[in-house]
């Protein structure tokens, strides 16, 4: 790395064109970048093939001397621009304790690239998931339980989310994502022989009578109003959670959780 | 109800101390009441025998008159105050959707208060737990799973932290919970012969191959340092999630869903 200045103002073109990246998801899109924050996070981000774009450093964050050195040096060929305390303050959304933010290039997400290569592969389908903290929280759990890919459907959130990306704590890299319609969704599935399951109160068996083992996908909606008709009507089976108590409904990422892990324990239990 | 004025002012000094009630901890128990605040998680918390002191109304933002008169008349006998808009939108922090806000008298949450009357109970047991949002969570889950109480030994949260609270979507009062020392917690478990089966990732069995039919306590850890040693010694059985993954935990709040709906698994299969 050259030598180089040290960016002292938000005011800086590039400062004022991260702090857009975080906030508008319009902008992402237009500009097909996203914003990483947290060294680890950058980390698996990085190994999971992404391309970094630009590096914002704060040296002075960074614990020692050696540190920024070293992860200078672990990183691939992109720009790299080194940031005041003070503007590292302004852009870093955890208080700054980690000295890294990274604007990184969007990946295609299209149906096609869903990975078909296991035996029995598991997903988890969102059907318009809204809140981008539980899709990140999902996508964290997906990743301990090992499912192949969580399918957004019909998304009201963007996926590239800052809120999501956290809330992963780098679940949103090493689960691949798909997002694409519904309608597209079912005809894969229907033409690939993948059980569709439909978590659902009504008319619906208990998720742990309900065989996981076969090619799966495990179908959510949102707590509000639930799946839509055309989910439910092209349900091989529609499962739910018993409710024991006073309320009505598990949250999202608690529920999904729960399924995946059922499937976890009934394929390895095999 | 009789006719009454409207509280116009914030300074009011029963909005103030309202305030207070919700910023702080020590103000909660020097006075043993809390907040509690919509209309649905209020008639939860008086259906479980919790008593109200003051009961603030918004009649601007209920719906209705019919709906005003009809709360008004399901509430007990308790001092009621109408406040403006402008005030309701100080002391709520949803938003203002409810129109309805109330102070309510603290319970006792001892050992002795422990149900105990079922043949093989079910209690989860947290440590140290640190963020309200995820003991709210976890109780939202313990209600859904049937828990027989949700104990929380050595706490570094307050119980009636109000986003502890909103979290449980009611969960916080359908679900007995106890707040005791992690010692006290041991002695009584190992007097009553209930099987202490903790969370962690050493030296520990495949939760789902964990026998959870037996009167059983599930004992979690902080997600950053785990359970200490008291309770891996004092353990029956160790047990853990798979992680599968890149990533090296669940969020707590999870972990204690997958587990408890493990044991409502296996109880329900008997």
């Amino acid at each position: 790395m050259q030598t180089q200045d040290i960016i002292t103002s938000a005011q800086n073109p590039k400062i004022k064109a991260l702090l857009q990246l975080q906030q508008k998801s319009s902008f992402r899109r237009q500009q097909q970048l996203f914003v990483v924050e947290g060294r680890r996070e950058l980390m698996h981000c990085l190994s999971k093939g992404y391309k970094a774009d630009t590096i914002f450093l704060c040296p002075e964050m960074l614990k020692a001397e050696k540190e920024y050195e070293s992860l200078l040096s672990a990183l691939p060929m992109c720009n790299t621009l080194s940031v005041s305390a003070r503007v590292y303050e302004r852009i870093a959304y955890r208080g700054g304790t980690e000295g890294v933010v990274a604007t990184i290039r969007m990946k295609n997400h299209g149906l096609q690239t869903l990975p078909n290569d296991t035996l029995s592969p598991l997903y988890v389908v969102l059907e318009s998931v809204e809140k981008p903290g539980n899709l990140g929280a999902i996508l964290r759990s997906a990743d301990a339980a090992g499912v192949d890919a969580v399918i957004v459907c019909d998304p009201l959130t963007d996926l590239y989310n800052p809120n999501l990306i956290r809330a992963s704590l780098g679940g949103f890299f090493s689960v691949p994502t798909v997002v694409c319609s519904s309608q597209e969704c079912i005809s894969y599935f229907k033409q690939k022989g993948i059980r569709i399951l439909t978590a659902q109160l009504q008319d619906s068996s208990l998720y742990y009578d309900t065989d996981m083992t076969k090619p799966t996908a495990i179908i959510m909606g949102t707590e509000a109003t639930g799946l839509t008709p055309q989910w439910r009507k092209a349900a091989d089976a529609h499962i739910r959670i018993p409710m024991l108590g006073i309320l009505d409904s598990l949250n999202v990422s608690v529920s999904a959780a729960i399924l995946m892990f059922e499937a976890v324990r009934q394929r390895q239990s095999l």
